[in-house]
């Protein structure tokens, strides 16, 4: 039998038996090890989502496991690989899929979001979505590959090479992940956090940390930097305030990547972007390539996994796991959905 | 004797007799024959930037003329040679200009905002400024080098390619040269302009045009590129509408160049430079580079000066000039300072 938690709709989720899916052709049956909670998730989980995901709803897309079952015609894959999916489905006919970013298909399906997701013990998808694993890489660990490979994308787009100076507004888990990848260019970094909690975990991370709310932010980095500025900032905040900052600090060409969803429209200082000759720049998701960098980051300890999950709870208590999250503390919550046996 | 323009405050100009200044070590002396008027001079003229320019001031920048006396240590110049001017002085030694960004030096003195300008019969600068210009270019026509690298250097910056869908927002005299020099990349160009004089003027110059009051944009750009969108958007209007406009129109992973100058920060739908992976791309000035094109362009025609001067002033009727331009329906007004004979 296979073992479900469903989003049934306001912050409810039921976890109960399921009949497992039978792979069709082109798919494969995984068992789900672990299951890792985002930022998205907690939004759906909250309702907030609720227009785009119809309860009652599997979510989950952050998560690693093994090829229980192989459908038809389905190559390169045998029971017993350690996998992880990369939960993006396209089109393959769109004019950004034509383009060659599939990964911002007119019609993406997020799978997981827009199609049943990870959180269960046995989850069925195409297998043209599968990542292959090292055999030696903890699944736990395996399941901070997506959200690193969205690190990965957000660095590989703002083209920091060594030498460089980034500057991280916000140390959520994406931020500190986005620290992390940046520092392996060889960049000098810092994060900007307002939290006590979130910057003393970046400092443990051997991150350099500013509270903004302490120090003339400007002045520091134009200090750190000879007064060049910043050469990229990574925006993760979603904040009215992170913007204005990222603006102030960028050195001329900088590069100020667009990391956090801002629902609503933010003031934009036009006028620095001119007179320095800025680049914003947009960053969404990830595709192969930042995955297979993500999986040997995580794989070769530049991510530290094991300090980044701060809980793990069985899949019968997921609500308790949302909760968890929501209330601030941790960084990384994994469901255990009970395939790491 | 030198004639000299001279702006001495509250939108007044003095025309009178001055004294040559005679080129000093690597200085050269020209004799100016046309000076342009942009919309800086405009500005300058109505005392909006009076904190900057201290009258009495002599101003203009968009020049042309032939080298009359020869300092000290000048080399590769002769009198008679036809000249323009780069108006842009670095100090060489700033963060920028170590990184090899000279135009957009911490430093930069703007010659004749800064410093004195053309709006003269006789005008003294070093001679390191100088971009010589080819015997048989027209010297009215060459007065349209410097808007002319405007446009070059906003195209380059913005990797407009041959097959790529344009959009103008504005058709001024910046937004008209970028129509032209984008056209030149083999990319297809639509201009948005709310004035139908202006609309006129870019459809008699051969490009495409929309009323966007008329019609709605995004619609029209979707139909003209398959659903795809504008790869590149080039905000001239300096509006609000504008910027939001732009975002609306852009393909997945189209640049949004910021040409316009905003003075107080614009609302900007970050969360569609995130769901498009979009760029906003800064543009100042120009290099010694895109002077280079700019001759090539207005030389060989695909920048038609003769279509865009639509009257030239004596330099005693200077604020005839100035009165022109601002009360509309010119495109470029030159300045005849004499140096034509």
């Amino acid at each position: 039998m296979n073992r479900s938690a469903l989003y049934v709709g306001e912050q409810t989720f039921v976890v109960e038996e399921t009949a497992p899916v039978p792979p069709g052709p082109g798919e494969v049956r995984l068992d789900v090890a672990y299951t890792g909670i985002c930022g998205t998730d907690l939004h759906i989980a909250h309702g907030a989502m609720d227009r785009r995901v119809r309860a009652p709803a599997v979510i989950g897309h952050e998560m690693s496991g093994r090829v229980a079952e192989v459908g038809a015609g389905v190559d390169g894959h045998r029971v017993g690989d350690p996998v992880t999916v990369l939960p993006l489905d396209w089109c393959g006919e769109c004019p950004a899929c034509r383009a060659g970013h599939t990964h911002i298909c007119h019609r993406l399906t997020f799978v997981g979001i827009d199609s049943p997701g990870s959180m269960q013990r046995s989850w069925t998808v195409p297998a043209r979505l599968l990542v292959q694993l090292p055999e030696e890489l903890p699944l736990a660990h395996a399941a901070l590959v997506e959200p690193t490979a969205v690190a990965v994308h957000d660095v590989r787009r703002s083209r920091l090479v060594a030498g460089e100076h980034a500057v991280v507004i916000g140390a959520g888990p994406v931020g500190l992940l986005i620290g992390m990848v940046a520092r392996q260019t060889g960049a000098a970094v810092t994060v900007l956090e307002l939290d006590p909690r979130r910057r003393a975990l970046a400092a443990d991370l051997g991150l350099a940390t500013v509270d903004p709310a302490t120090i003339d932010v400007a002045e520091y980095i134009s200090e750190a930097t000879g007064t060049a500025g910043a050469d990229v900032v990574f925006e993760v905040s979603g904040s009215a305030a992170g913007v204005r900052t990222a603006t102030d600090l960028l050195a001329v060409r900088g590069r100020l990547v667009v990391v956090a969803i801002h629902p609503t429209p933010r003031e934009v200082d036009l006028h620095r972007i001119f007179w320095r000759e800025l680049e914003v720049i947009g960053v969404r998701v990830y595709d192969r390539e930042d995955y297979a960098e993500a999986v040997r980051l995580v794989h070769g300890g530049q991510v530290p996994a094991d300090r980044l999950i701060t809980r793990i709870v069985p899949l019968d208590e997921v609500a308790q796991a949302f909760q968890a999250l929501a209330a601030g503390g941790d960084v990384k919550v994994l469901v255990d959905c009970g395939g790491d046996a």
